[in-house]
């Protein structure tokens, strides 16, 4: 069967996110108001073809932990769903 | 109440996406199968101060189409949920 597997990454949140707070600066200049904290990381979707939802959850989390994220600097949260 | 915006960009569905590819490559010569197609895009998180859900998602609305999302080539979804 054919699953979607949903990988955030983000930067730790102990750590500064430089990138985050220049996007932050610029939607206040643009007059947006009440935002009070940008973070930005990735969005990974992978096709899997996998026996079971757990099987395809394992390979996303062998994926991330081997090649997506860097977890000196970043973590990771991955969502299962069946492809449509 | 402060409210925690969750916002993926992902490339549109119509358009390659080398970055993807390349990534899919990867997670095959580490030896990964079952992996038919990657895509990779950003997940933004906005911390809003607003006076309802409603106003939150309006405003990280506003900030995707005016600043984070080019509509040309990328799509994005938010989520809105009560910060912890």
């Amino acid at each position: 069967m054919t699953y979607l597997a949903h990988i955030n990454i983000m930067p730790l949140k102990e750590l500064l996110d430089p990138q985050g707070k220049a996007v932050m600066n610029g939607l206040s200049n643009l007059g947006l108001k009440g935002i009070e904290d940008v973070r930005i990381g990735k969005h990974i979707t992978l096709k899997i073809e996998a026996a079971s939802e757990k099987d395809a959850y394992q390979l996303a989390e062998e994926a991330s932990q081997k090649l997506l994220a860097n977890q000196v600097m970043e973590y990771f949260e991955i969502t299962v769903v069946p492809a449509a």
